[in-house]
């Protein structure tokens, strides 16, 4: 039977993904996501959901432009710090002791240490409610070569990404290999 | 060191969402989208993007209303289904033995056996490029009993939800518990 739960943002999975965005003064801030995602495959677009208030949203607007930064589970200290301050207050960077590295396609700064980098340009911005979207073209992915098979190919086990599960607020890891996609629903073709 | 990958969709973790529509003669649809995830917590949305091409566009257009229905891995398989084959030529309840499920808040039907439901008014559409993408208001959010703990949280590793590695296609399950978000990240506070 279900239960009503109401009117939340109760879905799983959820992303954990760190903002990169310089302010007018060049300095480099990032931030911690969950409200984000893929959303066109051509041109290539990754979105993401942010506050007014917080010091990205400023930075974003006045650049034009974010880098995702992925974190591994090693990482996933540092990505909670990131989302528990505010960049008008502390030089994460410095906190943290990783690197802010300046993209060479967008005026955006990402995270050296992380594994998975997306490169992106602001095209759309829309005001939804609480939270501004912002959709990135991606001009680049960058991956750590020991987070790629030999075919260079990019499979999230290696990655080893953080799952976020709101409300109660935890965080995941990835787990095992359930099935190919395009293929395990070949039980149900006539 | 970074080794370029290219302008690709390439993010980890994506979900594996199962969209539910009518059609204009009211026959229940599901499609799957990994592009897809929440987008703003007042009022509280979720974001899908759909190709124009999908029976599923034509039917979110014309009736403003989607569920999301979160499969767990225990139907990974008809989940991989709903998005191998088009709601015009197949009807993809039949085909799996699944049941559509009318929702009461919007006109949409949901897959009753899966474990999660976001039921969905569609507020804003916006063009990307290939993918169309919908901001859908949640208007309730439902779960089945056993995914919640006794105070009624829902908790990621309950749902047991799906998670989708694009390019290499491959679905993984939910892995373990790293620790408390707003919590891990004390570590670096001065």
């Amino acid at each position: 039977m279900k239960i009503s739960l109401g009117a939340k943002t109760l879905a799983v999975p959820t992303p954990v993904w760190v903002i990169g965005s310089y302010d007018g003064k060049g300095r480099p801030n990032v931030m911690t996501a969950a409200w984000a995602g893929i959303c066109c495959s051509r041109p290539p677009c990754v979105g993401v959901s942010l506050r007014q208030a917080t010091y990205t949203y400023g930075n974003i607007v006045g650049q034009k432009a974010f880098t995702v930064s992925i974190p591994g589970r090693a990482q996933a200290a540092a990505a909670d710090f990131f989302g528990m301050v505010s960049g008008r207050d502390v030089d994460k960077f410095a906190a943290t002791g990783l690197t802010a590295m300046k993209s060479d396609l967008v005026n955006a700064p990402y995270v050296k240490e992380f594994p998975l980098i997306l490169e992106c340009e602001v095209i759309r911005q829309v005001e939804i409610g609480l939270h501004t979207y912002f959709v990135g073209q991606i001009h680049d992915v960058k991956a750590e070569e020991n987070v790629l098979a030999e075919d260079r190919a990019l499979d999230a086990s290696k990655v080893d990404p953080i799952i976020f599960s709101p409300e109660v607020r935890r965080y995941y890891g990835l787990g095992d290999f359930i099935g190919q996609a395009f293929s395990l629903g070949r039980a149900f073709m006539a």
